[in-house]
């Protein structure tokens, strides 16, 4: 039986709570929030949940083999490297630090204690997400060309982060995941309109090696909500739309398929276009959330390394970081180093 | 009755005679394109329509009061420029011309030469596109903040022009129309996966003053058509989609109302989401292009200076201009003069 | 404060449990199930919560003002005659009972003890069914000519009732809800496919006085799920689309404007379409089972008449009972009695 | 080289004008209408067209092969039996005519004068359809249970036929030709609210061997155009529909796979739903009505029978008929004889 503690009773700390308390051998044993009015009801809930607003308790407490950690991004570093450094597994909700340095503190951490350390990317347990990547991996899609990606909609302002920290993260964690390739170049383009200093719109371009490109257009500030994601490769193409409630994921068997030059005349050049059948396939019905939980707790258990670990973590903040940089400087393009 | 001849009988030709030959004060004396075989149906179609290989022959002839340019892009300037020296009217396929100096020139012979030139941006003449404006106009949106447009289908690849000189002239036109400014600076990024040096998938950015983004994405690969436009008002947003059979067009009354600052802590800060109805205005059930060539035999018959003149067009082709150099430059920001 | 017990744990009684916890004047105290299966979580998620096998205990507890029954409609009759002769208000899930004298014998039985009887029809609490209904009372759609409804999707099938009692008592407590009055006459058509003898497709027709009608087509057995119903009007219509995530209603100003009668030829008669404006207002975002909850608490401290109240209950059972007699004498018209 | 007239110049006319000019062994010599001014423009469009006024001039002419009938229903018979008996092969726009009798009397005489008949069931040329008929005749779907249909828009009111003969013969034809069966019974509901004695609203129930319904819902007074079928069978589901641009046929690897029985306890009874991939098949680009004009040249030159020949039409109008015995008998259930 894994014991867990679940710091941050915001949001995602009562969905977490529930998805771990589901698993056989997992169990969670503190909850841990400066704020005593959002322990109150999980308390209540959970009577054999202790609440707490000290982290050292949690700290010291040898039943508890990993922490949880739901809180704001600024706090992700201090607290993780303390659980680290008490010997305890760490799960990061994403994204897993405010900068690359943070992250890479923490993930050297992780190894130097040996212990598991996770980013809470739960998209990469969605099963839409990984059956998009199984025909990645299969070929289907032949050679990739780009990825565009829109995630708006009205509100859920944050005050702390600005729109890419907040929304983009999903998308690049998905996008790396499928590419299993890192970006050499990342800029973004953006604004604020109701806050000063804090973006609300953005739009992110990220470059890969062999011409692959990434688009990824992030808004708190429109009016029809949209979670579309399209893949273009050689052979087949795909759509990814979240919001559609039966056919989240839709292949494409289209592509150019052949250009022949007429050496004579430019204008008896031809291509053709292949347009063949769209399939969407039957998708697991399972929370990915859910999913996530039981894979901390399998790396745990079994000492294997997380899908979402701390590397994939890093990545996605070094394309946070370098986003936000360039549109400080006007969509200034930014190389992503080693 | 104004005698009109249209040059290039292409896609856009028989369109254009089948349109100016249904208006009362108008008829198609000359059709004339180097490919005869394009020529026959016509002729066969339209008894008392002339076809011919000799552009000269047109120009020559007194009749005509106008010429009607559609043909390939690279050819507008000599075309035009030798129909506006013969006295005539011209109306030229967008865009403009292939350069800025090309199309200014044009510019400054259809005035030095006091003759109508009308460049052919038929979505200012849509009736989707005219209710947006109105509501801008009209201050329905508030302060405009930002236009995020996509435009993609698979296919139809050009091959003397890349996919933003084929796709982006429609958004371009219809984004300065709705916001009568020009933009300060273009960039944009793009690849070319299916014939070297033609990009066919592009991401532009447009710049304008007080803030106001505009983003356009055109592909000629993508599985999925698209021809969505939203426009973001402080008061109320639109979306536009175009291959909506019924409602293309609608107003949220949607915004950020309020951001209520709390001096003491940060957590107690509030915004205020404003969700109200949404309104899909009726629209005139017209063929676009009707109201364009209609719109040019009114501006010959009073002399009026047509909505898109050869300001418009030139404002087009400096942006589409920009974004070829930004793309070509590693989407380098460009400034556009004066 | 208001003391409730639940009968019944299985799909209803949680969210019943949890709805009514959450008004302020209601508290449950009992929940009530044959399987103790169902109670084991329910006593562990609400710690004050009696949990019990045995209904007489539940009567007999003078602490306990009204009863919730969500259990199969085979036994409302018997626990809802208990409950009233006990003294206590009654809220039964819908259907109201299994055949009309049931129906009509529990109301009887709530008037004689003056106590409030309500049945469960959760769509007339729901926010865009309220908001149509404003639209008609107000004369919005002018006279109501005819209503179209779907509810199908697969799987859920019932094995002791049929789609008909599974699936239209909603769309039949909203229609007459709507149009205020009762059908003289009812016909279905429908089969069995799955199980011998339970029908899981079916058509049903209403026939109203003044020629208004109305027709639902209910299935277990439909591969895309619909929830879809549309009231045209002499001056507008609307489509409810429960389905739609943003705009479930749509008021079409729409209509058959003018039948120029030409007195000489047939072929010159002349009709005008009115094609005005969608709009799609805004609701209020509320669960409906909480306004419906709430309801029944108000009536009861307040002595008011439920909205769905012993009559309307009735009314339901008649339309059902009369659609599945004529579905078994192959579509015969039905006349609905007094 | 079959030569034909084409008699009505109404919407249907120019059309089939269009597509049989465009068959390499096809042309239309004549054009004949009442109204001479639905004559002059096709005069001024096909140089080579002959315009009458008088239809025996067109039976004369030795040169005419065939004759297409576009003309309303109440003259097809008197127009179809002149043909044939002047020696001409008939193609009659759906339906076929007014009455049995009537589409008796002409496959009768077609059949003793060894001419085509034929009827233009234009849908069953439709690639959508035809991918369909595949689907049933591979056994992809299974044993067929039921088909739903719907087909609504606001407008296009007519003033001689109703609703039923004006929109059902397109459904009627499909379910006919994808089942390979007629109904054995047919009863419909409807209402004339615009016009007195026209139907302008009905739903129409058909009963066949082995359980198999269908059920069809034609209306001209609806806000939102519907063009939906849906096919139910035991192994997959499909849904059509027309008005989707690009994904018109849908198959769904849905159904109820197994019905396990517990003896003991009806409360444990399970039905496990199978729910598999999506496949929206490619269709060929094609226009259904120049397929038609090509068949029907083809049954004249091959002397074979048309897919949609007299027997086919006679079956599509004893539906109709039954189907408005039925409407004006209060939905009574009308046997269909041999």
């Amino acid at each position: 039986m894994i014991q867990l503690a679940v710091i941050g009773a915001g949001y995602w700390g009562p969905n977490l709570i529930r998805n771990f308390n589901q698993i056989p051998n997992a169990r969670v044993g503190y909850v841990c929030d400066l704020d005593t009015t959002k322990l109150a009801p999980l308390a209540a809930q959970y009577p054999n949940l202790h609440v707490t607003r000290d982290y050292q308790q949690v700290l010291d407490d040898p039943q508890i083999d990993a922490i949880v950690i739901a809180t704001p991004v600024s706090t992700h570093r201090a607290l993780a490297l303390d659980a680290l450094r008490a010997g305890k597994h760490v799960l990061v909700e994403k994204p897993l630090a405010a900068t690359v340095q943070a992250a890479r503190e923490m993930d050297a951490t992780a190894r130097a204690m040996q212990r598991v350390l996770m980013v809470g990317h739960t998209f990469i347990y969605n099963p839409a997400v990984t059956k998009v990547k199984e025909y990645i991996e299969r070929g289907a899609l032949g050679e990739i060309y780009y990825i565009d990606s829109a995630r708006v909609n009205l509100g859920l302002h944050q005050f702390d982060i600005n729109v890419i920290w907040d929304l983009a993260p999903h998308d690049i964690s998905i996008i790396l995941y499928w590419l299993s390739r890192r970006p050499l170049r990342v800029s973004a383009r953006g604004n604020s309109y109701t806050q000063d200093g804090i973006e609300d719109v953005a739009f992110i371009t990220l470059e890969f090696a062999d011409k692959i490109m990434a688009h990824i257009h992030v808004s708190w500030m429109s009016p029809a909500k949209l979670r579309r994601t399209t893949i273009v490769g050689s052979q087949q193409m795909v759509v990814y739309d979240d919001l559609e409630a039966a056919e989240k994921v839709k292949l494409y068997d289209m592509g150019v398929e052949r250009l022949a030059l007429n050496a004579d005349t430019r204008a008896e050049l031809q291509r053709t276009y292949r347009v063949g059948d769209v399939i969407s396939p039957r998708l697991d019905v399972v929370e990915p959330l859910r999913v996530e939980c039981k894979h901390f707790i399998d790396c745990i258990v079994n000492g294997a390394t997380p899908r979402t670990d701390g590397d994939a973590g890093i990545a996605v903040v070094q394309v946070l970081e370098a986003a936000t940089r360039s549109l400080h400087q006007g969509g200034k393009t930014i190389e992503i180093g080693a």
